[in-house]
């Protein structure tokens, strides 16, 4: 349902279209100095840029703290986080409500719940929720650099362009920057002419988020169902368009032979590491110490500005239906900071779970 | 931990060289007609065969219900499952103790446990495990087919070698009696030779295992964060060895453009449907009535029968490691059934979720 | 932590002195009308009265709804519920921070938080956090409805005296208007003395809500664990200064025999019926069909205007300590309300549970 | 479900008069040396006795460990106990299938499982399933002893009388020997005679059993809903029989004022202390470091041998019964170790999550 974690847990609420988009962290230690400000931070990150990819939906999204804070840090009580719905153009999606567009969720929320859905701009399926999980994330984050863990993401491939392999260090520093948050300059130039070749065409192109952390002690995640993958993987999957997601060598595993794909152990500075990091971080669900390495398969926005085929789902007749409003041509840059929002949200509860974190931050 | 489901919900045990591995299966519906013969058959599926790809551990696996099913039929009391380990030889594993084999949770169990974790076989991180998932999954079968919901999972790629692609029905009935459990019979055979020559070089070979639901109605997955993928993916990284999940066009959809990824919708007896299917039957976190796809990366098997660079973790220096013992060459065959058995699984949880499947079977 | 139920789901956020109190319901089926008076209703019956047992703070505690609800009707979203604290007086308690009070929460919630806990007005462990409660009850309220499920609570016991035995269809009506919502007129005259009394000493007084729920179905209650009784004592001890909980005879049941206590089965239009109802409508944790009979003890009000004996935290030394304030001499009255959204609650996660509730409701 | 506990968690199955009463824990520490002999010692003494209470049933109970210890430790890998069912005599049930036992689960587990339950000895609803309690309360105790928490439980109450008041290592030291677990030999031999008479009258028993713990740190609970009280009245009522739950003064405290009731702050060797405990140990919520007061009223056992009213489930009219077999007449004894075990079990679970307890013993 609209809850993730154990021990830090998030509950999400709030539509595209309607009063707000919110989040309520439970689990938060107390003694955490919050400012609405350090949340602030991570939002504007998601916000469509001024460049090529992005929608000209431009909100202010204030965050505001509703509760769980007490001069200036947590209480241990649960904070919760919103930002007020501002610049919304419901007109649109009103001569459609009948008009599922084709790759969106219109037709499976107007089934599941019966019509009865709040479908304007995608309602509780629209990417705009993905706001919630950066609040909640930016906690999280907050949270783990105090235990020595570091999380960043960054546009790995667009439209099949892919950046050259790069240092965390590197990627972390140059992404940020970038306007569609790669952290190689030439390959960003590249999928810049290609996303602006698609939005000529009035179509869309996906491509991969890679995850990186690093600084993970060896042994969290809980096997043998909640393993680090598979909790990462599931929050992941809660990002609209992701359709993928692989650890380490990943599905190139499928096609090596084991003897490529093993990781031989050595010894740095007295600590077990591995020579390799094929497996990307965890053995048996565990993690092993070495950069957690996870990537994400986006796929290319579904609202194109072309008449696409559709169900009229009143008149069950056959229609066409062209996607009016404003989109992404290319939705990889935005997803980059809630990728990193989920897989700081996914370890914080991990590192909660295996007392790293303290319940009170003195 | 060692529990997965919310309302359908196994809880697993056992390890691969202890007494038993076993499974309790709570929620289940009271009335189902539960032999020990049903699981017996989903249990074998899972055992090494006679092929190529095999280890030559060959133990009955007698499948025994020790509660929840009363004159052959379930009460709506936890079933409990349960395989007594008899065909075990730890010998070789007591001499390896402090040698983590590459590719195995050897050294993050080693790490996680304080050395406490049981490690011949690999203890409770052995393949042996899915035997759990595997008795609980024939459950969850025939409560799905109870409501027209049919798994099926074959091994699509062996070694870069793929199947050629068909339908369901070919699939479900070609796959179940190749050896290596892949529908296209040419494409087995030339997996089959790359198996050989693996298996000459003392090496070992991945693929991709793919599952495919059909009859799946509109409206399963609890979105936002307990999408159909989410959970699904989650579930199917349990199995040792997957190191990346994917649906429909998976992370293919990174490279081609929305146009052609989106899914136009059209009508079919009366019945929306999509003409293609690149979503792979979920749209926002909820089946969309098309054929669920799912593929799973298989890692080559880690334990190969090559010397291996290591660290012993009682002096903490470099070391050298043969595997020896008995190991599947390609696990991709063996992972078939349990790949069906997780997926049941989850759709089972969905399907209750839903209100699909009644608590009592009259 | 601060959520509570399965597929009826609440998490609860806020505090006294904070920005606001509020509640996320997560499972609400789509389709059910929603206005902000419907739940307006049930909260302003939680609000301190004119009568003799309430503190004289007096906010008007207007609902908003912040998510979920689209045209009028719930969506199948998370409802997000939410009061704006407004009259709020803090100067009293920052005087006292460190001199918890007798009875209340302050010294455990300043061990366990470390001190950062929001300690104005006992924050989040003030009474005020109810109106959470109560908010979402009155959702659960409607849907219970709807499967002709009813819940009603009376102030059985106030200070010893005890209101005479009713019907539920007299209690239900006789209670709501009755200033300390005791059905019993007559007991609530001498209830009213007793409380006069109370204050007149500056002291407070106790008592017993009962809460009754007709209309249950045979099977509601998962054993072993989640037992109709478990769930809704653990949800009653949610309620600050609970301290017992009984069903059916209770405490009584420890000292008659078993043929007193036993309740014989009898028939009643072809339906099984019990003649009596010691067991307070459930048998091994599911309810039986009779009336649901619950009492929970509540203690007196902690805050009393005498001099108490306690610790000064920070100088850890002996202090004396009068609460100042406003402060219900007598909060039975304002539990009740409180007492019926607990039970709508945990019934109506129960009635999703059991297929009871559907998912869209048409 | 079958399952509580959220970081020691324990899975249960099993039924009267099936194969085995058993439990899976999940979540206990790696490190912990456990013999089947630790269990079977607390599975002992739930045992019939030799006493004027119990039953004649009088199966040895054997514990057998399935999983998760390996050379005497614990592993971290779940933990899986078993007790095979032998002295089992069925023939009597089989002739009351259709009679229901007043004051039984009989028809609710009837008419919630579809008649498919198990009915056997009152199958999944029969006081032996709290075998698997003890079970997995002996290692909660193990884990709770080495932080300096001792729980202890005593028969305070049979049939109106009650014990004198005693500290608890008085308590702790007498009642394990005497026959009806009672502390105060003068008050167990009154209870004893009461007993023989309703045995003599064909009728049974009820009581009090009051549980203590001792050494608790304050901050145990989790506010708003996972409560010490809360979490523990839920565990409580899984015990067949139970019917109310108190803490601390509890229901006294419905008559008594404020100012007796309240508990003023002290200081003691420097840590802050309360001089009475009407609390019983929690406030808010959260343990205050005071002792845990609990007690739990237990109604007489609901099988006597006297005719009772019934209906028969199969045509549909009354009948009378006669319940034969082998009955306790008071439980009370029987059910002291078993409240021991769930205050063990819900204490241990909120040590875990307050990380009081180690992930790995060393």
């Amino acid at each position: 349902m609209n809850s993730l974690g154990r021990l830090f847990k998030i509950t999400t609420f709030g539509e595209s279209h309607g009063r707000c988009v919110g989040v309520v962290i439970d689990g938060c230690p107390a003694g955490l100095p919050l400012a609405e400000t350090d949340i602030q931070e991570e939002v504007d990150r998601r916000r469509p840029g001024t460049g090529v990819a992005s929608t000209r939906r431009s909100e202010p999204d204030r965050v505001e703290v509703l509760s769980g804070v007490f001069n200036g840090v947590t209480t241990g009580a649960p904070v919760c986080l919103l930002i007020w719905n501002q610049d919304v153009d419901s007109s649109d999606y009103q001569r459609i409500r009948f008009l599922p567009r084709p790759g969106h969720a219109d037709y499976t929320a107007f089934a599941k719940y019966g019509g009865f859905n709040d479908f304007r701009g995608g309602g509780r399926f629209s990417g705009r929720i993905t706001a919630s999980f950066v609040m909640a994330g930016a906690i999280a984050k907050k949270l783990l650099v105090r235990c020595g863990i570091e999380v960043a993401a960054h546009a790995l491939e667009i439209g099949g362009i892919r950046a050259r392999p790069m240092e965390f260090d590197q990627i972390k520093a140059s992404a940020v920057n970038d306007p569609l948050k790669c952290a190689d300059a030439e390959a960003s130039r590249a999928m810049t002419a290609l996303i602006e070749e698609a939005r000529a065409e009035r179509d869309s192109i996906g491509g991969i988020v890679e995850g990186l952390a690093r600084g993970l002690p060896v042994g969290l995640g809980e096997p043998v169902f909640d393993t680090l993958e598979g909790d990462l993987a599931k929050a992941l999957l809660a990002i609209p368009a992701i359709k993928g997601v692989e650890f380490g060598s990943g599905f190139a595993a499928a096609i090596i032979r084991g003897s490529e794909n093993n990781d031989p152990f050595a010894l740095e500075d007295g600590r077990v590491v591995t020579v390799s990091n094929n497996a990307g971080g965890a053995l048996g669900g565990i993690s092993s110490g070495m950069p957690l390495v996870v990537r994400a398969a986006i796929k290319p926005t579904a609202s194109i500005a072309r008449p696409q085929q559709t169900v009229d789902l009143e008149k069950l007749e056959i229609a066409s239906l062209t996607v009016g409003g404003r989109h992404d041509v290319c939705i990889v840059p935005r997803a980059v900071p809630v990728v990193e929002a989920m897989m700081a949200l996914t370890l914080c509860d991990f590192a909660l779970m295996a007392g790293l974190v303290p319940r009170v931050i003195r």
